[in-house]
């Protein structure tokens, strides 16, 4: 089971970039801002920060997560993964009210990105090393 | 050979995420915004914003495309990546002529972009309860 | 060994955006650019299209590496990854100077991505024959 738990974070963080896109559309709604423009209310503007650094984020987790489980850790990349999750998802909703607001949830999903980027880099050298 | 459609797929988005950035730098070229300004003139604002969106739009669909060919649903996946594929082109070429036009190519790329998010999700939800 | 460096390419480059998301982060601190804008200093403007940038061409680049290599070209497209590598970590150092600087690793990255594009490429269409 824990060998699915890549799959399960991978389903869930392209749902909360789908959420945080959503954010952005309803802001713009909201506060009357036609595309292509992507500012004009503080509001606004934080969500669209929002989707754009969890855009970021998902694009340095994903790679790390799956490089890590085709080395065989799966079941902790998908652990580490759920830690990231957790603090992507608290980041959203924290900068979404405040931008001050946002550190607790980035600094929990950075201790999930150093884990699967440290399971990574060992099975890449431990292949290394091996071939 | 519609198990190959997944490696199409993602070789077209490459390509059409190529385009959008070419289409940028051209109006770059064309409206003298240099760089690092990403503002200037409504040609090239639409052009910026249709560059990101294609990118955000790709970041969420390519993982769940592969999530559902590993889960064997590959041929599927591929010809709503297709369906996919044809809304995001749509939707560039719509755009970039005036941004109020981007409406249908956004649902149907949605369209494409739901079905491999349920066939991602049958596949996980499945080998969860076979572990 | 050849085989392992799609992986080692895929850290390293997932290093890099680490790497230009840092600078970002460096620079709003330094010029006292509070989240969530995004301009305010030309310095910070250039380090912020620079981690954009790199983001971009991350998306563009790791499909298609990952594509080649899936097709048995893993080895070979890992060789022309490290070449794309040199050329963006030589854009983002020379671009973070000055803009007018940045051509250079572009090209240099750019003719790294036009090889395993080819590479991919070449490997849809033979599978495609074959099926």
């Amino acid at each position: 089971m824990l060998q699915q738990l890549p799959a399960l974070v991978t389903l869930l963080a392209v749902l909360l970039m789908g959420g945080t896109a959503y954010a952005v559309g309803s802001a713009r709604a909201r506060y009357g801002i036609k595309a292509p423009a992507t500012s004009g209310h503080p509001d606004f503007e934080r969500a669209f920060r929002v989707q754009m650094n969890t855009l970021e984020a998902c694009v340095m987790f994903l790679p790390l997560l799956w490089l890590a489980a085709h080395y065989g850790l799966g079941g902790w990349a998908g652990l580490a993964g759920l830690v990231w999750l957790l603090g992507r998802v608290w980041y959203a909703l924290a900068y979404l009210k405040e931008a001050s607001k946002r550190e607790g949830g980035f600094v929990l999903s950075a201790l999930g990105l150093v884990a699967v980027l440290l399971m990574a880099l060992t099975g890449v050298v431990r292949a290394l090393l091996a071939a």
